[in-house]
């Protein structure tokens, strides 16, 4: 149970810690049977059962260190009332943007127990399976990632919509992140309150900002959520920050007050444990475009990224962004396994 | 006539040169008539005269101070002849993409006199009409870029297939690269031989590779290009190299060779500046998407890109990436006339 937690809280482990980004998903012919009964994606989401079966599948077939939530980042704006939809092939799409200063101020205070229920009764009935094998790791949306779907209308490119809005009205964009801050964190603290032992922020989209739009923005509003999660217990809940092209921000994302950083695979591992000292552990990096390689290559690569970041606590490995859907299981296995038959050179 | 080159050399200027990637493009009205009377994206590349007018075009309602040659970074693997098309709304497409070693030793070099012709002719064109007002920008696709369209056959989003032969056979890669760098080198001879007054290598998908294959890959292979560019009249021509989501690794970058460095807009332009020292100029960064914005918050946008850089030569202003095609011409203006309003303050 506690190998990932003491990783990331860089206490001493024997081995490195092993998750991944989406291992419940549709590399998984298991995942696609399900998904195909439920019907669409949404429902998926939206039965505990099923969303409970598709979190436990990864474990059932490689030895990993940690489950993670079946869930979708836009389940929050979902329950704001924004009309979200998603069309095959297209992605994500809401029916009712949030484009002006009325569409914000209307926005809802969101009670994870009663509009996100779902959520909540998905989480605790994987505690009951997992039985406290792995710890169970909750995730949300950062504040900025939410608010470029919600103002976009979905998925973009360009972000011409939301960067427009943040560069027009700096003060309207901070009001709109401050409240899905306080959303955010009302949601995970519903998750730590149903039984999560970890709690993830994915920033998707904070590296398409400017540095200085990053720390004033994203990364400011990311802290807000981290200063408002509880504890559970007396005890306070390991937490990551994942932004993805926040390679050049390091320093000031160390000091944003989470136990773990999540890097993408641009990242060197053995600069960025430089540069973050002994502040933060973490989490990664493998490029998930290794998995298209011959599983000998995978072992290589797998060393490569342990002796990146070297001797000693502090590392969980992943992939550097979710796996994705075409990747032969038999790859993912050679990586699960390189982690485990090397890492114990890097620890006592 | 020289502040572009000076700055690009480091020599003390009055105010900071302006230009801007895809300044030559669908934003502005009168290149869509040329482009429509052109009837296709390919033999408006391919027709000197049409493709000298739309050069010309943002010159004469901007004060800029480089015209840039149009064309596209795909007329060398054109020329190699995999059967360049571009389907409208899809992007490029090759008929006969570079997939195994047989494909790679076969690619044949190029003659940039006889197989792009239509460049260099163009080159001449462009340069005979500019007499020498401002410099002319030549460029071509680094390598791997290259490489990337290559052998996807288009372009791409995970880049499966460039990664898997670049994961699995390393040394093909290699070669592949290498022979590109000996392609793109001539091409650019060609066009320092045609009359271009400096030369900027578009290294656009550098920035999906782990660091170390950036610095083995990529960047080695622009370096290779570098090293086999002719001087003219016994000078050499200044150079730029510009990767998208280089920011990790702008130290290495400024010690291959290249005067001057393309910075995407994610780039802080002060940590930049004192990281490269003054080995290499800076080019950038304003987000292209501040466009989108008000005039004045534009005009206060690139007074932060001139204050970020700071005091003194080495810093040629321009966007971060290319101009989107939707962008208000008037909102251009607004950029121009800025750097020109209040860079002076930062030279002597």
């Amino acid at each position: 149970m506690t190998i990932l937690l003491d990783a990331l809280l860089r206490r001493p482990v024997t081995r490195t810690p092993v998750w991944f980004m989406r291992q419940a998903g549709r590399y998984l012919p298991e995942y696609r049977k399900v998904r195909e009964q439920a019907g669409s994606f949404i429902n998926l989401c939206t039965n505990p059962e099923l969303a409970c079966e598709v979190t436990l599948q990864p474990l059932r077939r490689f030895r990993l260190d940690a489950a993670i939530l079946f869930s979708d980042i836009l389940t929050v704006p979902a329950a704001m009332g924004l009309g979200l939809d998603f069309t095959e092939g297209e992605g994500p799409r809401f029916a009712r943007p949030v484009r002006n200063e009325q569409d914000i101020d209307r926005l809802p205070q969101i009670d994870p127990e009663t509009d996100l229920g779902y959520v909540m009764e998905a989480v605790r009935l994987i505690k009951r399976e997992l039985a406290g094998r792995v710890p169970l790791i909750g995730f949300a949306g950062s504040p900025w990632t939410l608010a470029t779907y919600m103002v976009e209308g979905g998925g973009s490119r360009e972000f011409k919509l939301v960067k427009t809005l943040l560069y027009n009205r700096p003060e309207l964009m901070q009001r709109l992140l401050s409240k899905l801050a306080v959303a955010v964190a009302d949601y995970l603290n519903g998750q730590i309150a149903a039984g999560v032992d970890v709690v993830m922020l994915f920033d998707t989209w904070g590296g398409v900002l400017t540095s200085q739009d990053y720390l004033e923005f994203s990364l400011a509003a990311a802290q807000q959520v981290r200063e408002q999660l509880n504890c559970r217990d007396g005890k306070a809940i390991p937490t990551i920050l994942f932004t993805k092209g926040g390679g050049q921000w390091l320093e000031a994302m160390a000091q944003a007050g989470f136990d773990a950083l999540g890097l993408d695979w641009t990242c060197d591992l053995k600069q960025a444990r430089q540069r973050v000292g002994d502040r933060v552990a973490l989490q990664g990096n493998l490029d998930p475009a290794v998995l298209y390689a011959e599983p000998h290559v995978i072992r290589e690569r797998v060393g490569q990224v342990l002796d990146r970041f070297g001797f000693g606590p502090g590392h969980v490995f992943n992939l550097g962004h979710g796996i994705t859907p075409d990747v032969n299981p038999a790859h993912v296995e050679a990586m699960v396994e390189a982690v485990h038959e090397l890492s114990p050179a890097y620890h006592f």
